[in-house]
């Protein structure tokens, strides 16, 4: 009752069971009077939850608790059931409104980077929990992180990586943000005099996303991510700032371009005098596993003195593709998730989009080089006035479906909407990977419900044509009307019935 | 017949005539096929007039004549009559699309920025003619001009100031365009041996105009200017790049916001390793005129030394008001023309906007800090599918008329056009500092028109309403319609009726 804000949303494969929020956890009358005597509102005096994360079968959690962050450890399969209640400090913002992200890497150990303290002045990259000693980025040291907002974070191979946007520190044109990917390695045991407590393996690169040209145009804002392991390649939302025009892209980075940046040499500044310049990588085969035990010991005091002064790589990440695959002006996205697309011939990316004002563009990834994206459809969730930002987007590819988070409901799309394609021509004119004519079945189906794939037809080799996707045998939008779950859940949902419009509507 | 672009305009006051281009004045055939044969267009290898300056009961004129620029002196009065032609080189572009601006001062110099060589690569602010030594920036020194788009010149005490945008050298973020102010002394009489021919008083300074805010959204590349002598006010129209999304600002700076920033710090990079940083100015009070003879001659090497070093100033001049004085997305300005409106209480600004696609935005500049700027008109100048841009603006105060050039013909607009507002609420309502509404005479009237100034009613406090404006009894607009000339001239011209509209429409 009352809940707001899911900007957390999580899967419990074990349950089939999304994880929303949590059992019933209200800050305590004296945290939250603490919390009004240092000014807050009885808005920010909330307990907002900012990690869920699954470890085995425990959830890992953490919330902001009235500007005095907590975490808990749960059961699972029984939320109300607390293990232990851990300090929320350098896991958890204290303010709901600082970005931060976190993971829990399989060997136990909590990567959170967030904002450490009550103002937000002391951003970190920080280890704890498991078996391994706790680590940090260097305290107010811009050079490591100049006012980040966190975007998200990856445990990939010996490296746990993170991504975030933060003010440049590398050139002198006025204030500008930049987006990074950062990476430590998970063995890294910290320094001896020389960076105790603090990381010896981090390094940050810039990522580049831009509109090419004479003065390239550059999405300078990382806004989302998403990682397909598989593929290693890592699709990001950038936007422009936002007291600039609003404007959105999309670019996909292969890891291995991050790696081979991180290869690279550094750009160091010599002293507030010196340019920022290229310095050599002392150690350009840099791998973490290499040392005994598997932790990064014995480093040198060269090491060391080389690892504190050397953060920041001089090249610059660039996407899969000079041009980004999706471009849009007057537009902010916030969040992406992809979904990998058996079709007929090859598989196809489908990136969705979440916009600031709250609906989910459907893009088709480029297919070559010489193919742009396409926007496939854009799917209205709520009613026209009542759009709000998404706050989150997951989307479960095993049942194809995708869970977005406002801010007082939680909404499920199902990616196959192949039946709203009555007509053949509609069917394989809308370009839609999910889709393809049955020519026996008649019916536009999915590739799973065809029954064979030598009479499944689908062509696509270009953009649908806005207004031929649809059989013209609907007729227009009915109004918006409140339904009820049929588990008499007391959070709201929306419907409409569609009886035609230019695209195909969201399933609710 | 066939005559295009009309991009420099200027005015007689003598004869009180507008001169618009020159008399018939072709390249010859031999020119032409050497434009030719180095690859040029038909287009290109034609003679495009770049200069067109009065200069006593002379007019010195210059064209790009198919990639030879040539100059002419001629009889104001009788422009076929050709009293010297000498060569354009340093005076006027080969390169019809290549910006340049140019003038001639009372004592017979002629101060031109433009490209210097076929290629474009070599630009330069140059003076020559008149009894100077002819003097020039020093060449293919990015430190000085990195490829610049000049904009327009002033004669201005002592100074001769230019404006141009070009590519900053100050920063390593990527190239970026910043719009600059520079000057030099018009007794400059250049260097020995060090900097000899060459200016020993050229110094340059960022202008900023941004839109406010943590990270400000910089209008960088400037477009046009205009200068009100009496009160030192430089009016400067801004742009985003021409790759990035469309956006327009108007920003005014005073001259001696301008001038102070020449007696302040220089920026200077010691070597290719060193940040560019403050160096003390050596002669914060410097003046041309204090040296013997009225010329800046006696320099010590430890002056050219400096003049050689210190060529950009480290602080930027700032506009009048942080806020820009009008700003608008998704249109590129590009020409800006004031004019000064005596109005009931006070004097006015009225800022004349030539848009991209061939309108005038008519804007009166903000009154005082809390009132921004309001939009009072938009001026259509032609036909909606034969919209085009504007090449040039010209406002004649003496008589309240803009003449507009674009490709194939010039446009005149009163500016005085209160006979539109038929009731006293369309005339008041209207905000426009020209029109009032005479209480005797009962109708909308200049200040001149009017029987007097106490039966004249004008109330400028806050912005027009859009629709309300004008009075209801016009109708719909009439289709456009070719008319003729009075003097039987053959450049078309369009006019069309109106019958009602939101805003006042143009008298052609």
């Amino acid at each position: 009752e009352g809940t707001v804000d899911y900007s957390q949303l999580t899967f419990d494969p074990g349950q089939n069971e999304l994880i929303v929020g949590e059992a019933e956890w209200h800050c305590d009358e004296f945290t939250k009077g603490a919390c009004f005597s240092r000014g807050k509102s009885e808005e920010d005096c909330q307990n907002y939850i900012r990690v869920l994360l699954v470890n085995g079968d425990r959830l890992f959690t953490c919330g902001t608790n009235a500007f005095t962050p907590i975490c808990t450890n749960r059961t699972l399969t029984n939320l109300t059931e607390i293990h232990d209640q851990i300090s929320g400090m350098a896991r958890c913002p204290y303010n709901p409104v600082h970005n931060s992200t976190a993971l829990i890497t399989s060997s136990g150990e909590l990567y959170a980077a967030t904002a450490m303290d009550f103002s937000g002045r002391d951003p970190a990259i920080y280890r704890s929990l498991g078996g391994l000693p706790p680590l940090r980025t260097a305290q107010y040291n811009s050079k490591w992180l100049n006012e980040p907002n966190f975007v998200s974070s990856y445990d990939i191979g010996n490296f746990t990586y993170f991504f975030f946007r933060e003010n440049a520190v590398e050139h002198d044109c006025g204030r500008t943000v930049f987006s990074r990917a950062a990476r430590v390695c998970k063995n890294d045991i910290g320094g001896r005099f020389l960076l105790e407590d603090t990381w010896t393996t981090f390094m940050k690169a810039r990522l580049n996303c831009s509109r090419p040209g004479e003065i390239p145009f550059s999405y300078n804002e990382l806004q989302g991510t998403f990682f397909l392991p598989e593929l290693e390649l890592l699709y990001g939302i950038f936007t422009t700032n936002v007291n600039s025009m609003a404007a959105s892209a999309v670019c996909a980075f292969n890891l291995s371009a991050i790696t081979q940046v991180f290869s690279g040499p550094f750009k160091y500044q010599e002293n507030s005098r010196s340019a920022w310049l290229p310095y050599t990588n002392p150690n350009p085969d840099f791998q973490c596993g290499t040392i005994d035990y598997g932790s990064y010991v014995n480093l040198t005091e060269r090491n060391l003195q080389d690892a504190q002064k050397f953060i920041l790589m001089h090249e610059v990440v660039q996407p899969v593709s000079p041009v980004p695959y999706f471009m849009e002006d007057n537009v902010r996205f916030s969040h992406v998730a992809v979904d990998v697309v058996q079709g007929k011939d090859m598989l196809f990316h489908i990136i969705y989009l979440a916009t600031d004002y709250g609906t989910i563009k459907k893009v088709l990834s480029p297919l070559n080089r010489t193919m742009g994206s396409c926007l496939l459809d854009e799917i209205e969730l709520l009613p026209p006035q009542e759009r709000q930002p998404i706050r989150s987007l997951l989307i479960l590819h095993s049942r194809s479906e995708l869970f977005v988070g406002v801010r007082d409901q939680v909404i499920k799309i199902p990616l196959m909407r192949c039946n709203f394609h009555k007509s053949r021509d509609a069917c394989v004119g809308a370009r839609d990977p999910y889709c393809g004519w049955d020519l026996v079945l008649k019916k536009c189906t999915t590739l799973e419900e065809s029954l064979s794939m030598s009479q499944w037809e689908q062509r696509i080799t270009e953009c649908p044509v806005r207004n031929v996707t649809v059989d013209g045998g609907f007729g227009p939008w009915s109004g918006w009307k409140p339904c009820s779950h049929s588990d008499g859940g007391s959070v709201g949902a929306w419907a409409n019935d569609r009886r035609g419009s230019l695209s195909p509507s969201p399933g609710l």
